[in-house]
């Protein structure tokens, strides 16, 4: 694989070891000191390289920690156009849209191991300061909801554990049925989650 | 701690190095071999005993299965006891089991060791062939519920993510809700997992 952001520019004193030094700092900084704990001044300072070179490559703090989950796609942008609509129905986007995501034998080791990640120690903060504000709100957004921080974190108590039974622990049940009959199980449960009292 | 099982008996030869021998050696078949390709003779032999030492410090396979997950309570016999009963209201039951035992100080990291032990590499078996049968499927029977196998499976998928959320994640609603609300959000789930349509 070829780098896309450094094709035909040039114009930077920047390497794959560079960029590999900035993620490397990225992760260290994200698991230590979290995502509000964490500068781009202070990951270029551990890399050795200038803050505007880690702009250059990664663009805001939001998408160097993205870059950083080492993620084949950028589940911002991936789910969030599919998902986008009216709250009506959104529970049945989310799950289509994740499912087909995570059915994709390309993409689901790179997920597997993120989500091994969130659960190791420190994996707290990661999910806290990081994969909570960076990407499940967003995702909230998208999906038309009023208080999507609350919300979405219902949504992930339900998520993770499908994900986990099905992708991770293999439950026959969960592997056995197709998007449909998941759909047809979980969105109305995501839905009351979306939409219901809190 | 003094083990129990050795009080005021002394007619075996066995040692607290003994039960951890054969204890060790069941953990590393079940891991190994899964539940169904583990015997009671084949632990003995790798601890270098009798199997009858085995049966008698530890009784069955499921017995065995459940000491080897290293739990300060029986999962079996504690939640068992709280949720017989009626499939009305089997939701609220399980979760205030299963809440009170997740928030007592004491037991909690046993639990998340295991938890994390589930979701390793060579936990698929672990939960497929040992935690869902031996703890699940009798859990479910006590709860009233038809076809407690498959319901079992989908009552998992969230029960996991809201353990996952609240107690290794920390994500701060979750942690937040007192047992109260949670029943309140969760209980209606989980009864529809365990009387909706299959």
């Amino acid at each position: 694989m070829t780098s896309s952001v450094r094709g035909g520019r040039g114009r930077r004193p920047g390497s794959p070891d560079t960029r590999a030094a900035i993620l490397a700092a990225a992760r260290a900084r994200f698991a230590a000191a979290g995502f509000a704990g964490t500068t781009i001044r202070a990951v270029a300072g551990d890399a050795g390289v200038d803050p505007a070179l880690v702009h250059h490559y990664f663009g805001s703090k939001d998408d160097l920690f993205v870059a950083a989950l080492e993620l084949p796609v950028d589940p911002r942008s991936v789910l969030a156009e599919q998902v986008v609509g009216p709250v009506e129905g959104a529970g049945e986007r989310l799950l289509r849209a994740l499912l087909g995501v995570w059915d994709d034998p390309s993409v689901q080791p790179a997920l597997l191991a993120m989500v091994r990640r969130l659960l190791e120690p420190g994996g707290d903060a990661l999910f806290r300061e990081g994969f909570l504000p960076v990407v499940l709100v967003p995702l909230g957004s998208a999906l038309g909801v009023d208080a999507p921080e609350r919300r979405m974190q219902l949504v992930a108590s339900q998520v993770i554990g499908l994900l986990v039974l099905r992708y991770v622990v293999h439950a026959e049940l969960l592997v056995a049925m197709d998007v449909d009959a998941l759909v047809a199980v979980y969105a109305p449960v995501l839905d009351g989650f979306l939409t219901g009292p809190l």
